[in-house]
């Protein structure tokens, strides 16, 4: 039994509601850092509006019960039990929460950041925009709140399904490492495909690099870790300001955020999540690029690795992904278009490095091996080396003659130079 | 219904039977190359004893009626049919056997053979002797008739099961493959594991090298594909010849074969059958070091690969093994005998690598990364940057100094220079 017929609510236009979200959502992305867990549950259950005047509001209460009922993970756990006259563990996680939300609320003049953001041609990108691409919301509960862009290219056309590769790797790398993220970067920009880092020195520049090289190529996005006012590393800032010239720049990090090691792994996830394949350039043993795998491999994109000397620490990341984490290995682009596309095999290059050799059948290269290599032998001692009637080694001869291969003087037969 | 028992065969006594099987492999040896089927064939259904006997009849009807009622492989097929007056395919295949059979025959002096192979110091092992490795029984219809051997070690005690390996590769190696199979070659003698290669240039030759180095290691054995009197390649004569004082050479050729491209691949089959795993350490697009490794595939043999630069052709064929074969990625002696072993992964030596801030809990290990570089910070900006609450960030702070990572003044706090 249904009731009567509700009137639609009255409340703010489409257009108004989309504006408020977007507002909240540019609060959250200064109020919480991205690994904020309790910040994405309370967002995802009651809506970054709602959370938002909770978070005014100020009131523990309110937000315990905005969470009653929800399955919370280990970190917000016992919180809905937590209304009780002695907090909980849980209840006192979220008066943390709420007061580190608070404090950060405090000191946010969002009109005042919206404005600096907007005169720095810095957009926010949020669920439901014609630019946010769908591969985010894979992240499932770490989504995130919002993600701020610079530069001329849409990020959903970049990263397209099937059409972006993360190509990432140590900052001290080598001269190796640099020359195959720069190549690879190039190869996959030529063949139309977004080359995905994270503007760090070493292996991610090179790659960015690479694919800047291709003129109308697939283009190149760099996420970062921190905002987008003050590009990060210094050393890179020309690299990462022609990246935002000509194609473009994300982070979830608003304006005024220093890039810190849990930013970092935190902006590994979105790389990740981002693109169809993740490729390990160059890794040390415990390179942070090892994380960006790791979330491929959560996201179950698949994830390549480029060997290199095992004589060279640069590379002992790279084994590692391909001895015991299943990591395909990567020698071209070809591999790695293989990666992203799951589709055919790249063709087999050695069957292009074909000579007349190939040619032969195996009994007329049986015969071939068997004549000595500097001097002449007749054709019953051949046949004798080779094990073969006389009459199938006198063919054989005639055939190997007619390639180029041999040389006969009536029962004696020769190598041929070969040109 | 049995007829009447019948009295036990007079014959030659179980010594002097054991003798006349020795000489007629050793004569097989002679009459057969490694690759002929037909051979095996006709060894292995009547004996190598009654094979020579109808080798030396001449009459190919003899070697039908031996072969029939026996499944016959394609080379030799439709041969049981071809009893009739119509020689068939069959027929005529094996009238091309016993023909080359017979030519050879017709040249072999056995008894001189046998001894100036005596007086050369070259064994011959047949099956049933102490010598003879039971791994050999592995490759079922292409057992070789004998190996002749020269040196003072016992090749079963050599190949015991989980005790060798092969080492193989290119013979236009690089430095860093040279290196590559000289260490892990010293290493794994080291270990007691016995070093398995083919005597040639480059690639197996350091793998000779590296185990000879070893002085109480696990000795190096050559498998040749020519005979044992001349030493081949000529370039390793002096390698060979400490090989064979020190430990063993075999091949399954007779004194006076030279070798020849097919007895190299045939040559590949024994090295993979010796060995517990197969580690290709360096090998082009096309190196016959594949081989191997397929004879060691085709075997059940776990086969290995040792990644190099993908710029470096001489890798192409180890990255093609484990990409697109299955070979386990090597990097290190220990890989190598989890290989050769199953057992239990290598310890993670990445576990050794720990200093400091491995003992850092996550929280600390924020804390510390919210520190700016090279400023003091209030622990109150710290504690809005790290998003915590400012009594944790005042305990992490404190863990840090006492770790020597952060110097405090009052309420800043600053990075500890590290030592």
């Amino acid at each position: 039994m249904s009731g009567p017929a509700q009137p639609p609510a009255v409340g703010p236009s489409r257009a108004a509601e989309g504006a408020e979200a977007r507002r909240a959502r540019a609060a959250w992305s200064h109020l919480a850092e991205p690994t904020d867990a309790a910040a994405h549950l309370l967002c995802r259950t009651v809506g970054h509006v709602a959370a938002l005047e909770l978070v005014r509001d100020g009131r523990p209460r309110g937000l315990l019960a905005a969470l009653a009922g929800v399955e919370l993970p280990t970190e917000v756990a016992d919180a809905a039990s937590g209304g009780g006259h002695v907090p909980s563990a849980g209840a006192r996680r979220v008066e943390t929460a709420l007061a580190r939300w608070r404090a950060r609320l405090a000191a946010l003049d969002l009109d005042a950041e919206l404005d600096r953001t907007a005169r720095r041609g810095i957009r926010l990108l949020i669920p439901g925009d014609p630019e946010w691409p769908d591969a985010l919301d894979d992240l499932g509960d770490t989504i995130p709140h919002g993600l701020w862009a610079a530069g001329p290219r849409s990020l959903a056309a970049l990263v397209a399904p099937g059409r972006a590769v993360a190509l990432v790797g140590s900052r001290a790398c080598t001269p190796y490492g640099e020359d195959m993220a720069c190549s690879l970067g190039g190869a996959l920009a030529d063949r139309g495909v977004c080359v995905v880092s994270g503007g760090a020195y070493g292996i991610d520049a090179a790659a960015h690099r690479g694919a800047l090289s291709a003129p109308d190529g697939g283009g190149t996005l760099a996420v970062l870790a921190g905002g987008l006012d003050a590009l990060y590393p210094r050393g890179n800032t020309r690299l990462l300001e022609a990246v935002r010239e000509r194609h473009l720049l994300v982070s979830e990090a608003p304006c005024g955020t220093t890039p810190t090691r849990w930013r970092f792994l935190a902006r590994n996830r979105l790389i990740a999540a981002l693109t169809g394949a993740t490729v390990v350039v160059e890794a040390s043993w415990r390179s942070g690029a090892l994380s960006t795998a790791r979330h491929a491999d959560d996201l179950s994109r698949p994830v390549g690795a480029v060997p290199g000397p095992v004589t060279s620490a640069a590379s002992a990341g790279c084994h590692r992904l391909i001895r015991d984490r299943g990591a395909v290995l990567v020698t071209e682009a070809a591999d790695v278009l293989e990666l992203v596309h799951g589709g055919p095999p790249a063709a087999d290059p050695g069957a292009a490095r074909q000579d007349e050799l190939d040619l032969l059948t195996p009994l007329d290269r049986r015969v071939l091996d068997g004549i000595p290599p500097r001097s002449w032998a007749s054709l019953a001692s051949l046949a004798l080396e080779c094990a073969l009637a006389p009459e199938a080694v006198a063919a054989a001869v005639a055939r190997l003659e007619l390639l180029g291969l041999a040389r006969t003087s009536g029962e004696r037969v020769q190598r041929a130079r070969r040109p």
